[in-house]
């Protein structure tokens, strides 16, 4: 392989486990460096995101938001009286679009050169990996090993007899049943209680803590769960659940204050690394079982780097991607025997929702930035002053802006509405750029678009909106 | 009116002729800098583009829009057996958008201050504008004067009896026809004969120049003429129409060399600046009948400016609401005695078509960047190979970014794709802050997400393509 084997003690270069998109992403970009690399996955490649996260459950809420375009069609002259849905035929399509994207994954890996192998690998020793499969035990030695195993949900205690799916599991669900509690606020839970709800499913979500996703600003996540609530989603937050029993063919979820039954239990509260195992060999993991490593996702071990939910548990694809390129940069300064430089420049990483509204955070939340002794300016501007939003009827929701006010940067940008995901490059670049409100709000945007919703926003702050008379709520500051 | 109405020897500060968005932009703005302000305008305010242009035009492809998705529906999972659409029905739709954008532009101009006044205003001396409506005549005086007029649909030639509508006609026709002939392939007529195609009429569309869209990157236009000859649609490019005749009962376009048979023709050739009577008060308009102006749109009477379509004829909304910003500054400029900076830096105006799938062009196009004599790089990344555009069955289309080979900086996005236009303000910002490939394709994007399109395209230009195996389509550069 390459001239270079002639060299070399090791067989590959680089080893990744884990075919998720960190590890993918790893792959290949170790690959595009010049490397031989070995990629073991043990099931399906694309990981949790592209077989049992984002990928089918942005599929599903597709086809959920299509049967809500055709209920709601009328008020656009559009007549459908005899609608209505197949949940079989949702979750072929959501297996359709799955099932395409992982062929096309996998000759994507052959044309970058990567060598795929199907087993179970064990780092075993700094430079081996153990690989068992069907086939028997084979061991793989590298110059370096990028650990991409992900994550797995949590689980809660729960009773035998009692209907409790993971996030995972709920996706694909044989039919629908009458009712669901949803434990869990974060993105996944959300979007499963929107999901169901929209599906005509009686849905109840369930947060502990005082505000559903909790990592996005406190007015953006109190938005949706209003809009929830009027959906008909029974929301309750501060509502720690103990355990989940069954009773008479129905699941009950026992919190300290009540009882809730239902027909199933969703249970999305969060996922735990995949790594036993790992702290008998010298990599040290945090207190969550999280695997800990430096700026350039180098673990404790010098030649072994992890990437992806592996260190952050509950953490998102691109964050993973981007960590896949940050230890490929360090495996390839290690090999040329060049120090690591301090630290990769920290990246601002997008949160989103794909509910109806769906919900958008980009950098410091309001609360993050005064906790971080900031001096902030905020601006808002609703989207039903927006004409984009207004000819298609979705007209819920803000944007939200956050500049310092000593440097008139902006600090945050977070959206609540309809195509909010969309948005989600425009309001990084701001954000990552360290524009000025002035600057980013005088680059010309479209009309009518929902990309004016963020000028408008800007130019609120910078005291002239234009298609609202005053910096709405402004009081609330 | 304010304390230094005692010193002023003019009525108002500011009269702007003409309430749609140049116009009304013009007027906010100014009273924003503390000037008083008149707006005289003959009809309804928000002039062509909320009246009889985008905003209705916006309203009725988004009905047309929620049509196909009902046609479509099947493949997610949703059955809509006896589904029907009801042309009176969108065009209700459209009309509560409109009247609903009109009542807030009159409450947001009346908030802002602004007074108003109904009438035909005609600029009469330097600083003289006389006001004819149904109370008679009143003459205004005021220190400085901004036309924003607009524009009128320019006409065919066309024998009597034939249907000939005009661009803004056709959105209110009564019934729908069975066949359509849409003269002129600029933003307008593409959107034109794409939702009166969605609507199950026979159209064919007639385009002078070789490509449709000629504002646009060649690639893209080829790529939307393509999808909408796959949709039904007759596309003729490098025909030019001489007149239009009538003949038992149907309307006849002779073009140079065929005749072709329509029971309806809706002309959308460009439109013409309403620029009557100026040159006469010693106003100097350009060869096309439109204003010459300068960089802060000045006319030839200095304290006289112009902004919006009065000026380029066929322009764009947001490029009427920008001048009118910079007529703005000019004559705060003028007021305190200051001497006008150079020029105001020229903006990156973003071109869309809301069709389906949309284009969107910002910055150079490969023709222009090639007439400059620039060495360019250019790459592509097609839809099909985006996870969110899967998930949704969208996937037709591409992202095209070409940058300086030399400097690496990203002069042109364009994209042809299913939600391109929500995708204009990330793409604005990257060709407008003079970005290299690397600084905007660093920037983390949200996955799956229609940005992580933009985000490839520039990794595959940087010769790091993650989803894709190559720069596609590289042999055609």
């Amino acid at each position: 392989m390459r001239g270079r084997s002639k060299v070399l003690k090791f067989r590959w270069d680089v080893v990744v486990i884990g075919g998720g998109p960190a590890g993918y992403t790893a792959a290949i970009r170790a690959r595009q460096r010049g490397f031989n690399v070995l990629l073991v996955e043990k099931d399906e490649l694309g990981g949790t995101c592209l077989n049992r996260g984002c990928i089918p459950s942005k599929a599903l809420i597709h086809c959920a938001k299509v049967w809500q375009t055709v209920k709601n069609a009328g008020q656009f002259g559009v007549i459908a009286p005899e609608a209505h849905f197949d949940w079989s035929e949702m979750q072929r399509w959501a297996n359709r679009v799955v099932s395409n994207l992982r062929r096309g994954l996998q000759s994507l890996l052959k044309h970058h050169g990567v060598t795929v192998e199907k087993g179970e690998a064990k780092i075993h020793g700094v430079n081996e990996v153990i690989v068992s499969s069907d086939d028997g035990e084979k061991v793989h030695t590298a110059k370096a090993v990028i650990l991409a195993m992900g994550s797995s949900p949590a689980q809660i205690p729960c009773e035998p007899g009692a209907s409790v799916l993971t996030e995972e599991q709920a996706l694909f669900l044989p039919s629908l049943p009458k009712s669901i509690v949803v434990i869990g606020g974060g993105a996944s839970g959300v979007e499963l209680a929107w999901l169901f709800n929209a599906l005509g499913v009686k849905v109840t979500l369930v947060e502990m803590l005082p505000q559903i996703l909790p990592m996005m600003d406190a007015e953006v996540a109190e938005g949706l769960g209003q809009s929830f609530e009027k959906q008909g989603i029974d929301v309750q937050t501060s509502t720690k659940v103990n355990f989940v029993s069954a009773r008479q063919g129905k699941t009950v979820v026992h919190t300290e204050t009540v009882k809730i039954e239902a027909d199933l239990v969703i249970c999305a509260i969060g996922r735990k690394a995949n790594s036993d195992g790992l702290s008998q060999l010298g990599i040290n993991l945090n207190l969550d079982g999280s695997v800990a490593v430096n700026e350039w996702q180098q673990t404790t071990i010098p030649t072994v780097f992890a990437v992806g939910d592996l260190v952050h548990g509950s953490g998102t694809a691109h964050e993973g991607m981007m960590e896949g390129e940050w230890a490929v940069e360090a495996i390839a300064r290690q090999f040329s025997g060049k120090p690591l430089p301090p630290a990769p420049k920290k990246l601002f990483i997008p949160v989103c929702t794909y509910t109806e509204p769906q919900a958008l955070s980009v950098g410091l939340t309001e609360k993050e930035a005064k906790e971080k002794g900031l001096n902030v300016e905020i601006a808002r501007f609703p989207w039903r002053a927006n004409g984009a939003a207004m000819a298609s009827a979705l007209t819920e929701g803000f944007v939200k802006v956050i500049a310092d006010a000593e440097t008139k940067r902006v600090i945050g940008l977070h959206i609540l509405g309809a195509d909010a995901v969309n948005l989600n490059g425009e309001a990084a670049l701001i954000v990552e750029s360290e524009m000025t409100v002035d600057q980013a709000a005088n680059i010309v945007r479209q009309h009518p678009s929902l990309s004016e919703g963020i000028k408008e926003a800007l130019w609120a702050l910078a005291g002239l909106p234009l298609h609202i008379t005053k910096r709405p709520n402004r009081g609330r500051e």
